[in-house]
């Protein structure tokens, strides 16, 4: 990591930054929030390395099961030992000064009882998505959150990603006419036995949970609307040794308000990632389009060219400023856009299961 | 059009003819098969343009219920008055020996009776697609053909087109191991008050009869199988006073033996235009896929790179080249392709008025 990529990056991401004056890298600001890492796994591996470019906030703090990962995870980002908690003692964070952001990467089962537990220690909550199992837990984590004072947001690093942010610009301001057609799908090929997502009590279901929260976020943001209404159907199961518990594969149908229809497909069982838009006057599209990028996008216009930025830097900027700043949290990763997607997801499922639409109140 | 154009054409279609030795352009053959157009519309002129580039076959009769386009055509394409004909005097086609090939682009719902007749009056039948309005008319018009002893072919021109063709190849030849996820997706701004498109008898059905058989045959082709089932939905109904009678805009799903998933949307309401396969090992894609080009395409291994051919022309070609080879119909156009596809269309438009998944047996 050399410098130029750095002040890119940090540019990149000031330049998204709600409250940001000036796209001119800023100096490093004056204090950082410690952020505690909660569940070791690989996306909070990953989370860990990238997060060392942020500018507001920094790990201080991890949360684990496994002794052996506290061990060695604390000596390579230097968590001292009083930082390191596990899932019995965790509530004791509340009396670390040095944690302000407790972040739930744990499996989906997890987040609402370690949401509610950082909220009681008083600590600014983010967590991963899916937000939780289902709405009703969304509520309780915000309920918690609301009542303990502290902010609640949900993951979603898309949000701070230049083609994504351009796909939601090039929709929601109908620069081509109103949005007719959404396509976005997301898959990989993946599954290994034991892996906690095969699992239902842990997972809550299958890629439709993991992956599928991207494609239902993404058809929302590119048509700024909430979908009235969903079909879907379950794929097959071509491995049924691991797909016994959770769908190996899921296409679902949304419609909104305006007319507009987003068709998803999320699948273990290949690679896909692409996202496609379709309005009255012209098309845009980027592929890859969700994973980690690098990214692609055209549009009826030509190609796009933006930045590669480091997604997750540019969130913990984007939410510590906002936290050091003492400003609401941003509507587009707060809570109720986590329960929004629950919603949809649970609508989702339960057309899947029946064979019928399924019309979702807001 | 040079010399140049012409003979990169021409020997582009010769590399897909089956029967073709070598790609080296053949001499202009011998004789040319004599063609008549039934019904004058917007493809039949297309199709009167492009022909003109055939090696193997021209346009020397047409048949029409407007006597001021008898004229036109007649003028502009040099037919003589003997070799045009109204749909009252059609059968008298059988006396005329410049006519070996009927090629019908009439209203879906007028397909089996002038197939039936043409096949009477021993000519060959080429028809647009869809085939007709249902597997039954399908049925009588391949039985028409057999009992007459002509040869019958649906209009399928992407089967000559060497994007599409990639595409097959990559999927069938499982380049990239079994393909697992097909989306196919067609659609136009259109609807025209008036057009026969919009009505039901004529048409029998909206934009999934005219642009959706592609996207049921991309799926075909790419997987080299045939759905086993299908769920489907119609879209909102954006414009009320042009498509009260058929749909303007529908999303279907088809399940394929092997577990593969297509996916697909056609519509009236906006612009789309792509097919992307992902299998186990890697994806490949067009967009613009179905149109008449230009195509473009990519897959795991980089950007495809083919002529942008006369699809018309190497259609006629194929089908010309066989016939006057006394050879059987290829079987990627032959009738049965057609009836397959009415098959699917038939299962979709019942799952999407019913709800429910609607199995195909074959």
């Amino acid at each position: 990591m050399n410098r130029r990529t750095f002040l890119r990056n940090v540019s990149v991401a000031s330049s998204v930054l709600p409250l940001a004056s000036s796209v001119i890298p800023s100096p490093p600001a004056a204090r950082k929030l410690g952020v505690a890492l909660v569940g070791l796994g690989r996306y909070a591996e990953y989370m860990a390395y990238q997060v060392k470019e942020s500018q507001y906030c920094e790990f201080r703090a991890l949360v684990t099961g496994t002794p052996s990962k506290a061990e060695s995870w604390g000596k390579e980002y230097n968590i001292p030992e009083k930082n390191r908690y596990n899932y019995t003692n965790f509530d004791q964070i509340k009396d670390n000064p040095d944690v302000d952001i407790v972040y739930i990467i744990l499996p989906n089962a997890m987040h609402k009882e370690f949401a509610i537990r950082a909220a009681k220690a008083k600590k600014h909550v983010i967590v991963e998505k899916p937000m939780a199992l289902n709405p009703a837990e969304c509520e309780e984590m915000m309920k918690a959150c609301k009542d303990n004072n502290v902010q609640l947001a949900v993951g979603y690093r898309l949000h701070f990603e230049p083609y994504n942010l351009e796909m939601k610009r090039l929709g929601q301001e109908k620069v081509f006419g109103s949005v007719r057609i959404v396509e976005a799908s997301l898959g990989y090929f993946s599954g290994q036995a034991g892996e906690w997502r095969l699992n239902k009590k842990l997972a809550g279901g299958g890629p439709l949970m993991n992956l599928g929260v991207y494609c239902i976020q993404a058809g929302r943001y590119i048509t700024g609307e909430d979908p009235v209404a969903v079909t879907a159907q379950f794929g097959p199961v071509l491995r049924k040794e691991l797909f016994s518990e959770v769908e190996e594969s899921i296409t679902w149908q949304m419609e909104f308000p305006s007319g507009a229809i987003c068709t998803s497909t999320t699948t273990c069982a290949a690679g896909i990632d692409r996202l496609y838009a379709s309005a009255e006057q012209g098309h845009f599209e980027l592929s890859p389009a969700i994973s980690y990028g690098p990214f692609r996008g055209r549009s009826t216009k030509g190609e796009m060219d933006f930045p590669q930025i480091n997604q997750q830097a540019a969130q913990m900027n984007a939410i510590g400023k906002l936290l050091l700043d003492n400003q609401p949290m941003l509507d587009h990763i707060s809570g109720i856009e986590g329960w929004k997607d629950m919603k949809v997801i649970e609508a989702v499922y339960k057309a899947a299961r029946s064979g019928n639409k399924v019309g979702i109140k807001w």
